[in-house]
């Protein structure tokens, strides 16, 4: 038995959108699912009790930074992730992959593995398979993401074939270290950058290794929008139906909803979180940015169509000002805001799969939001 | 009729302290009372709900901050400060003065009043007693302070005299330029420096001009305590006994308590909320430098003693973690924490008043967090 399990509920008929529930030593979520990230062991200007008053079911945390800041060893002397936070819904974490790919040349490939230098210090660290399983065992994550390499944007034919292959074989290494496979799930990671044929050989070998969940990864790194829906809509049918399906990295509405349309489950993005602390909110007149001088004087809410604490009590004006004269609050009423709109866009995005009329729903939303269709 | 109206309850009969209640427009308050600072029209990472969670009866706000920016024709056309930030309960600002005799050479004092440069673009601007009235009108408080000068310490004689008896024409000018009496009460303050016959002229000639409450300014202003509790001894007395004493910009537990000794009913201070931002606790057991290695593997809450939502969730571990780490959430937790402290603190007190114990409970006090007497 595997830590998580999912159970799809129902395919959307004008789509083939799948609605679902996964199963975790945390609770049940909902699919299609939006994950907030908290990098460091934290939903930036967030508490637990308000990421659960908007209706966050799960959330992302991040290897590479919780390796270095706190240390996994500490967190672990904590009681885990969970307790050292304060979250007692699901968390899924990554490799940390990832994060030291991005390092460039502060990081050096083996078939091993990867050694790299701390962004903070410069100190020499090294991660594999084996090490990204064991901080992510320290951590107690419901969900553990494999060690990949995320091949980038763009990348020729050879590098991304090298890749993917090293990728496989490190996901047979990461399924040999994991430790907890009862109250832990292993998620594999397709790879293949934008080439057809090398995406197929990736979710053939991946898909291979008998896992509870797998996810697309190397996607939303640079490539053109169309690119990544095409992408998916080759790969997400070589992926197990009885399994979940997460596109990692992904976060702009349009992205949520066309992923989910190619039968996408789970995404997680930094977008609504980052924009909110530049003073920008996500609505459903689409983005605007509060900190322009046209909403000095708005004394509406941020979102007429909003439910949130911030939209139930705060003006634009008041949070362009404290956006202006950069106080905390201005942070937390926005990525509270742009969250809850995130969450809510998914809430909606699974009823439209239940009533069979994602599409519909697509085309309303994308008229309202980006004023095209 | 004032708009605010003090209620004496009963005097200690261990210390002759006073425990009172304050009517005002948005509320009744009681008092002795800490008002946590929130200059920019916010209480600095926290929400109006959290402070009524935490026990905030009455918030303090800034002239001179919220003059600049947003600029009090703003607030006004929002509602007022109560409606802009979402605040319904007492509000009282002070009048600009002691911000702007702090910009040292960038301002300069007449008997007309001050011209100063905004610190954020050199902007020229001018204050004076007329025009702290307007500005604290527009924004609605229940509480305007006069517009006074704050003498420095240490100043001559001759000096603090002169810029006394200004302050009382200055006083003369804001009681007749105050527009909205039966909704917003004018404190006067008793300026006078050291010196003892200056705070006894001062005192005379504030307290001749009928208010609803009179204020003791120019303390906690670099002078050893014991100097500031001297000035305190020989001047409380001379203040009336049936309206409220406010001692301004006072806010370390010793100096509440020594202040509410004296016969003081109101306190600010910006200290709870910038400590807590650098990383510093007070707790029942002394203050406590939360980024500090020993905390590392602290796996206890801030204060055992305390009841907040930070010290009944989280560790030092945690909170350690987010300090270093630079997330909003550590200075959230922070702040919650320690004016949940001072605030308890100075509910305890009051009910210290209730049962004439003051004196044992300032004894019990000083030697748990400060480990002497």
């Amino acid at each position: 038995m595997y830590a998580v399990k999912y159970e799809l509920i129902k395919t959307c008929k004008q789509t083939g959108a799948r609605l679902g529930k996964l199963h975790t030593p945390h609770g049940v979520i909902d699919t299609p699912i939006f994950m907030p990230v908290g990098t460091q062991a934290t939903v930036k200007s967030m508490t637990p009790e308000e990421l659960k008053e908007i209706g966050s079911q799960i959330i992302l945390s991040n290897t590479y930074h919780l390796y270095l800041r706190p240390g996994h060893e500490l967190i672990k002397k904590a009681g885990g992730l969970h307790e050292f936070m304060h979250w007692d819904r699901p968390i899924l974490t990554d490799s940390g992959g990832f994060q030291v790919f991005s390092l460039g040349p502060l990081r050096k490939i083996t078939e091993e593995g990867v050694e790299f230098r701390s962004h903070h210090d410069g100190s020499k660290h090294f991660l594999s398979p084996e090490k990204a399983m064991e901080i992510q065992n320290s951590l107690g994550s419901d969900i553990m993401m494999a060690f990949d390499e995320c091949a980038p944007y763009p990348a020729d034919r050879k590098y991304v074939k090298d890749s993917l292959e090293r990728t496989t074989r490190w996901l047979e290494r990461c399924k040999e270290a994991h430790k907890n496979t009862e109250k832990q799930a292993l998620f594999g990671i397709v790879q293949g950058g934008m080439y057809r044929d090398l995406r197929e050989q990736s979710a053939k070998e991946i898909t291979n290794i008998d896992l509870p969940g797998y996810a697309i990864g190397g996607l939303s790194v640079g490539e053109p929008k169309e690119m990544m829906y095409e992408v998916l809509d080759y790969t997400v049918p070589l992926l197990p139906e009885d399994k979940p399906r997460y596109l990692m990295g992904v976060g702009s509405p349009d992205d949520l909803i066309e992923g989910v349309l190619r039968g996408i489950d789970m995404f997680d993005c930094v977008l609504p979180t980052r924009i909110a602390r530049n003073g920008t909110a996500m609505t459903s007149q689409g983005k605007i940015v509060v900190r322009n001088a046209s909403y000095a004087e708005d004394f509406t809410k941020l979102d007429p169509e909003c439910d949130c604490y911030t939209c139930q009590n705060y003006t634009k004006a008041y949070i362009r000002h404290l956006v202006k004269t950069n106080e905390i609050l201005g942070a937390r009423l926005i990525t509270n805001h742009n969250l809850r709109f995130l969450l809510k866009l998914m809430k909606d995005v699974r009823q439209a799969i239940m009533d069979d009329r994602l599409m519909d729903f697509r085309n309303e939303f994308f008229e309202k939001y980006y004023g095209k269709k």
